[in-house]
């Protein structure tokens, strides 16, 4: 355990890993803002707003940069092992999940540009209703996701991860009513492409916010839930609920 | 840099970076054989074998595993620091990708069974053309990126990050072209849903390669082109091409 043992030395890992750790709770929240401002011009047909929201995403790719320096730095520096090497790569990989909401926010900004900007008629509000209820569920887990890390909360990251199956859900039964759609009124097929679109970036959001869910449990209990289905996972973690 | 100094040190230190590559390459070819049986029993409406291969999944999912095991042990025996520990981070987040590439084979087994297995009428080979033409150019893309990453060969890493721009223009064309089946022939709403969870998985796994290309490029360059858009990425590599 080398240096580790001094525990003067603990307290300034200790510390420096919370400097990491509020880094991954500022991108979280970022990019959850990011969701929430991406729909909010979608639902406002504010292509301008759409343009700040896809610039903005550059905050976050920096946070996200930054994030990795410092990982770096903390491990070169106080050479961790064990379980300390193992949570800290967790943190690494719960950021570059977090990063990658703010990618598919952006993505979300992008449809309304696409939408409201092309002199093309934009799609109905029925058509879109599908994408304000499933971005209605994945805030819900990203905020979820979010609490179970800072709280290191095991019910919070395996509820998430319960979610994910209805998210799947959802989204297969988006696509189905949006077939329907193309078949009632062809006028929908102009959108529909762009549709898929945004509904598969708030699946993906769904996704991140799941894998945040296992990497907590990892974190909590040690166990590496990643490649288990939920009943493995609640079973493996029942007696720490 | 404590004892990497030693010649000695430096020389194991190599030989166990080279084992972690080869899981990353195993895994990478193990993936792409995946994707190919995954689209094999596609074609041959063969759910039996579509089994096999969801069946072959925690074959990738335990040399992710074993990989993860690898990488901590290397880090904590070694203590690498600066570039050393840069790239071995690198080299999981592209372990981590090829992982992800299984899953997404996976999926696409998943669906085989899903339409042959379920005594609806299958789709027809002309809604299912797509499917296969976009399994053949992700198929590229990931034997370029597995070439770029064991051959640390930036040419072909520029190439994979290329071909994910046409691959997202394929991928919205294919949606495309499924709207106007529907519109067309009702009989294809059926099928619609499961089409474009396939040309969605085929487009992650295009995803994946294309972040690989990324990883390639900073171990061999040491730059982060992550966040950087196409043309970035080839003015600052240009001298090294």
């Amino acid at each position: 355990m080398n240096e580790m043992i001094s525990g003067h030395t603990v307290k300034a890992y200790n510390q420096e890993l919370k400097t990491i750790n509020q880094l991954a709770i500022k991108l979280g929240e970022l990019g959850l803002d990011q969701l929430r401002r991406a729909v909010k011009t979608l639902k406002e047909e504010d292509t301008k707003a759409a343009g700040q929201v896809i610039d903005r995403d550059q905050k976050l790719n920096a946070i996200d940069v930054q994030a990795d320096e410092e990982i770096i730095r903390l491990i070169a520096k106080r050479q961790p092992v064990a379980k300390d090497l193992r949570d800290i790569l967790t943190v690494q990989k719960t950021i570059a999940d977090l990063e990658r909401v703010g990618d598919e926010a952006r993505k979300i900004a992008n449809l309304t540009i696409h939408f409201f900007d092309n002199g093309k008629t934009p799609p109905g509000n029925e058509i879109l209703r599908d994408i304000y209820s499933m971005a209605e569920f994945v805030d819900q887990m990203l905020v979820q996701s979010l609490e179970a890390f800072s709280e290191l909360n095991l019910h919070k990251a395996l509820e998430v991860i319960k979610r994910d199956e209805t998210l799947y859900e959802e989204f297969r039964d988006a696509l189905r009513r949006l077939s329907t759609f193309i078949m009632e009124d062809s006028r929908s097929v102009g959108h529909a492409v762009d549709i898929v679109l945004a509904l598969r970036a708030l699946e993906r959001i769904g996704g991140h916010a799941k894998n945040i869910g296992g990497f907590v449990i990892f974190l909590v209990t040690g166990k590496d839930v990643r490649h288990e289905d939920l009943n493995m996972i609640a079973a493996e973690i029942a007696d720490r609920l």
